[in-house]
């Protein structure tokens, strides 16, 4: 078995193949959930689902599952594979697709080669992951792992108007399953960097140790709009000016810290948004992370306190809404050690490394041992038609994971 | 004729109905150079120009003129009069319509007096000052004074897309007289503060000895979008953030300055606008004015010189485009004075102050001897409905007119 691999034609052929639905009239890769791309797109991995002989599942969110079991193993808690085949809007063809159908791949590998496992081996598509037209993301693993009702998520409306239930239904995907009725022994999930660290340092394959904690806050700060040529200096309640001071003090703290904290101000937009009138409202996007929740708290109260600084020496009013928390993510050590070892084996380099993307992995850890293993991304790029892994690198990843899937799938 | 004053009633009534020409359907003031709401409010003051015998003349580019004049005078070049009757969007009902209305209430007030002036005395109304729908703002009277030539200023694109020369033709403005006809022996506007200073400090009556000179510029700053999660701080080309440091630069640099500069940031905005993606590209504007030339180069330098240092600092390309730019311009000291000595004739309270906001007088300020009065602004809020100045305070700016007028009208 030491020499299975693979078949980096059928990978490469079905991502390529996959990445070409969906695609909008100019051209753009946009396979939002629960759209008729999606549809489209589910429709495809389904069929090579069932080409491969697994058995096809569809729970009520839309999660998809490929599971291969037989008569002996068919008790036994499966080992879990998967990842996503929603997309962002304008999206490359990688991100997602490339865990899910590697995921397929390795079964069709396995089976093929006669591979007898003492436990079934499945793999998943999760519902939206991306949370482009309904929020929150990583909503399909968040429902298997019971952190959100089922009821709860299918009421959600999109960005569009549309409300996710009925979009499901429309298109045909939603299941008769009761989501987390796959309960996984263990659960991994292959996906690219989408950050620059692999490709820099030259590293093949990155082995997850944890998810870093994610905290996205909305700031509006309210002054008074008035006339850019008539106002003192100090007669100002400039919401622009007070949202610049934050953005700078967020990038300050971040570089100076001797830590792996990410601060980022994302969306910003002024009112009236006129050349010469001073900005009365600011609005603007909070994205911290760390993958340390004591710090991750800590640059939250200190982001906290500055707007109360803020607010009194600018005379301005500040509100703040929470858009999402998630705590960071420890993955099982011991899946963390196989993928290091697999690495070694097929004489690939390896790294430690902290996922700073949220993933469905964070959410299914809740539930089983999981990890990741990552492969580089081309200048850092993601959601991004220029998004780019190597072939090579692809099929390297695609191995990794069939070595440990192997290992995971014998106990 | 000590005891002269302007009809209190009249002029406070035309202003009020002026102020309802031009009325949305959701009740908002919006009367756009060109617009069928121009050709109303014009429509308006014309009537009012011709019941009160003065002879009307429409210039090419749209400028009203309502002149009184006799056999003895007609030759002699008028005191000037005027401002203009265009708004802003949601715009309140004193700004420029005040000056025009006064301007005509003092002549309809020197007439009936018999007052018998060794000139002739004429109010004007210029085109599109505001510059909402088509640029630059103030245009007719820069037209007028020679500054654009008319058939550019015709040819100007609106910002909906429609053309300066046709809409006037449209509503009936694109008048025979070619511009400048009218040469002005001086010209005085009176005008709103449309700032605080006025009101905060007790004062009637400002006698505006100069003009800010006013820089606009936008700057583009084009960084690379990445993943807000994956992208360490110290390998990111943040748009965002470096646009946000010019914000404060600017800030700090205007209020600690010990000079009257004011700097303004009043349109921002970042692509892709997204949570969690590093900005790759802001764009702002900037708003620079001092009422000394030599001060507003040496902001506009030192602006440039933070630009070029942030460029390398942060790793991003940064474009400026000027948008406007206009010298500070200094009032005609004599009429200044006579501002001064009719306040205090009259038991009001004046100071000299530098405007903040441009305004029609510095155009003609370039072909005759021109000054401005300003009366207090409730809370120096302008260009919004909000826009008010106590009946009482519009009345004493008007007297002080007409007693000004008199005066220059004898010469």
């Amino acid at each position: 078995m030491a020499t299975l691999s693979i078949d980096a034609e059928r990978l490469l052929g079905r991502l390529r193949e996959l990445g070409q639905i969906g695609r909008a009239g100019d051209g753009r890769l946009i396979r939002l959930a629960g759209s008729d791309a999606d549809r489209a797109g589910r429709d495809a991995f389904v069929a090579w689902l069932r080409e491969a002989g697994l058995d096809v599942a569809v729970d009520r969110i839309g999660n998809i599952f490929g599971i291969w079991r037989d008569r002996v193993n068919t008790d036994e808690a499966p080992v879990l594979l998967g990842s996503h085949i929603d997309t962002v809007i304008d999206a490359g063809i990688y991100d997602g697709s490339y865990g899910v159908l590697s995921g397929l791949e390795v079964i069709e590998t396995l089976k093929a080669a006669g591979f007898a496992p003492a436990r079934p081996v499945a793999v998943a598509a999760f519902t939206n992951e991306e949370g482009v037209r309904y929020a929150p993301d990583m909503m399909g693993s968040l429902v298997h792992a019971g952190g959100l009702s089922v009821e709860e998520a299918l009421a959600t409306i999109g960005t569009d108007g549309t409300i996710l239930g009925p979009e499901l239904e429309r298109i045909g995907y939603a299941g008769p399953e009761e989501p987390g009725f796959l309960k996984p022994h263990v659960y991994v999930e292959l996906h690219i960097e989408q950050g620059p660290v692999l490709e820099r340092e030259g590293v093949s394959i990155g082995a997850v140790e944890n998810l870093q904690g994610i905290s996205w806050q909305r700031v509006v700060i309210d002054g008074a709009a008035n006339h850019a040529g008539t106002t003192p200096m100090s007669m100002r309640r400039d919401a622009g000016h007070a949202a610049a001071r934050v953005v700078t003090f967020l990038r300050d703290r971040a570089k100076n810290a001797n830590a792996p904290t990410v601060a980022t101000v994302g969306c910003m937009s002024f009112e009236p948004n006129a050349i010469n009138v001073i900005p009365s409202h600011a609005t603007f996007t909070v994205d911290l992370r760390d993958p340390d929740e004591g710090r991750l708290r800590a640059e939250e109260a200190a982001l906290a306190a500055y707007l109360r600084h803020l607010a009194g020496a600018e005379d301005v009013t500040i509100s703040v809404e929470r858009l999402a928390r998630f705590e960071p993510v420890t993955f099982d050590r011991r899946i963390v050690e196989l993928v290091e070892d697999a690495a070694r084996n097929r004489g690939l380099a390896s790294r430690r490394m902290t996922s700073g993307a949220g993933h469905d992995a964070q959410m299914i850890a809740r539930i089983a041992p999981s990890a990741m293993i990552f492969v580089p991304s081309t200048g850092g790029i993601s959601h991004n038609p220029r998004e780019h892994t190597p072939d090579a690198a692809l099929v390297a990843g695609a191995n990794v994971l069939l070595d440990v899937v192997t290992r995971l799938a014998a106990e």
